[in-house]
């Protein structure tokens, strides 16, 4: 099997490791002689798999005791709707930070829903940097404050975390959740779509403090009610049960790599010559604020964007997949979540510096 | 390898040759260098695995061009909302016929939505019949009629479809779906979660007629709009990517086995056996109205309960898994889903004759 290194931004690659063993045990899991897509999400074998997996996941983050972790559908587009339906009544103000596209799609949803009140909006920069917070119009009556801490498409990432006393934050972490240490202790929710770092696309994670359970509003649908997700371990009806066990065994991975501590080194390492061989060079450019730059997402432009299609097809043959970027920025990305090994980040540095001798 | 014969009602067996092939292409999908799980919902590639599972599922169930295909995440337990919420205004009546767990639980979900009226109900034989039809109460204003064709726990089956003119039929078919044809173009919505005959939990199938789109009331979760969903080829936000293959894997196996024709004949072989085993004993039986046995779900009692534990574990022995009966119901439950062999059904039955030779 030839591996290539994959840079796509999601669904995105996964560790090696783990692709293995579920590769392994696919048909005949724990010499069960059956697949663990085919057994009862109430039996006691799943019921440890999906413990494991929380316990594990709590392990990482080091969520306190008063968290609730949801393993749920949906991705993070639909949590775009639970959060207004279970954190806020129709009349109250909700406060929203636009740093980018799925924070001004969070935004349009919650305007369905509540006062959605813009607080910040990086539209003057172009979507290339974070509003430092004391231009933040936030209000202290607002039922929650949402932000998107990574931008997966402009790739732009906080450099902070807003202080907005006993207004709960609401991130959205999908592209960056488990990147790097976070302090939980700090939010309200954390909601994140499995594809980038956790794993298969059809899982959501939410982890969410207990007090803003039991709020949700009339004519919520009951799957999109947190607590009844809460109170019924993510089981009130059938969980997507394969898309979990492999998120436990990608937090198993993350254990054995020696925690965020350690991911996140690698992962500072990974981004830093990335950004290091763009800022030395004149033949290519990253448009974000280097205070603001996203570790996972690393979008950069060719001097000459005539070259796009040559350098995709270079990268290509030396087996870098998936570096196109977003129709919507054009030239390149690079997404560097945590199965992308160092080696990866070397190798797609490599081509870049043959390409500029060349093209340049 | 030694796969057991695995009766759980779901999530439950999938085909081997379907697991077989999801294993070996686990981390390197058509040579590519990564998993199917690993690349873009919008890349050709996963395109052309997302249109052909459509096109087989369209030619499996002759789905004619005025109805849509979704495939969408959050179970059935999800439509139990998005049913009302797309179909209904708050003050519209909506019919529902409970003939068992699964139509009870959609019709107190539609209750919070519309004015949900109980058209028929099957207490009164402990929801081991099915109505006749001429005893329902349906309305011709209603906005449509939904009921539940198989009930997968009390094992019962409409053996007719209802006859309501205009009115919409909308069905959870999720533990009947393919298990022989349907005549689509008489329901308004059928949907289905994947995990009994489909794929892997995660995955739910929505069909739809054209005409049924875009009538989502206001405080419709965007991504729980149909239309949303019908408008974006269900690609509005990350699909379960994985889920979908898998399916459409499941789809090109029933297409290689001859089509639903062959395999309801082959499913009314497997529940006519093992009703006969059982309606030839006065050890075993079934609680359920013959004309409205299920083909998938059959539950079944031992004449003295205190052996149930016996006869699970001299099944089990007998590589026979996942037979224990639903707390609500006890005894035991085969339930034989598309992917269950007929040899199965023949061993449960030998294993069944030989238990009552020794303990009846």
């Amino acid at each position: 099997m030839a591996r290539v290194f994959n840079f796509s931004a999601g669904p995105s690659a996964l560790p090696l490791p783990v692709l293995r063993q579920v590769g392994d045990e696919l048909a005949d899991w724990q010499g069960r002689g059956m697949s663990v897509m085919e057994i009862s999400h109430r039996s006691p074998e799943f019921s440890e798999v999906a413990g494991r997996a929380e316990t594990d996941l709590r392990d990482l983050l080091k969520i306190p005791d008063n968290y609730r972790v949801l393993f749920v559908q949906g991705g993070a587009t639909t949590q775009f709707s639970a959060v207004p339906m279970n954190l806020s009544t129709p009349e109250q103000r909700v406060d929203y930070a636009l740093t980018g596209s799925w924070g001004k799609k969070a935004h349009k949803e919650a305007a369905r829903f509540s006062d959605a009140v813009i607080v910040a909006d990086a539209a003057g920069s172009g979507y290339t940097d974070i509003p430092p917070f004391d231009s933040w119009t936030v209000s202290t009556e607002a039922a929650y404050l949402h932000y998107t801490p990574n931008e997966t498409i402009g790739g732009v990432e906080y450099p902070f975390i807003p202080e907005v006393g006993d207004v709960p934050l609401v991130i959205d972490a999908s592209s960056t959740i488990l990147s790097r240490p976070l302090d939980v202790s700090r939010f309200g929710v954390i909601y994140a779509g499995a594809q980038k770092n956790i794993g298969p696309a059809g899982l959501t994670v939410v982890i969410i403090r207990d007090d803003l359970l039991g709020h949700a509003r009339d004519g919520t649908p009951t799957m999109l009610d947190y607590k009844v997700q809460a109170d019924s371990g993510s089981m009130s009806n059938t969980p997507p049960t394969f898309a979990w066990y492999v998120a436990g065994l990608v937090f198993q991975w993350l254990k054995s790599q020696g925690g965020l501590e350690v991911v996140a080194k690698t992962n500072k390492r990974k981004k830093d010559k990335l950004y290091s061989c763009i800022d030395a060079s004149d033949f290519y450019s990253n448009p974000v604020d280097p205070a603001s730059r996203s570790w996972m997402n690393v979008p950069f432009t060719l001097a000459n964007p005539e070259l796009d299609p040559v350098f995709l097809k270079t990268a290509a043959e030396a087996g870098l997949s998936n570096l196109k970027g977003h129709r919507s920025v054009g030239g390149m990305r690079a997404s560097m979540y945590n199965a992308m090994p160092e080696e990866g980040v070397d190798a797609l540095i490599a081509v870049m510096r043959d390409f500029e001798k060349i093209h340049g």
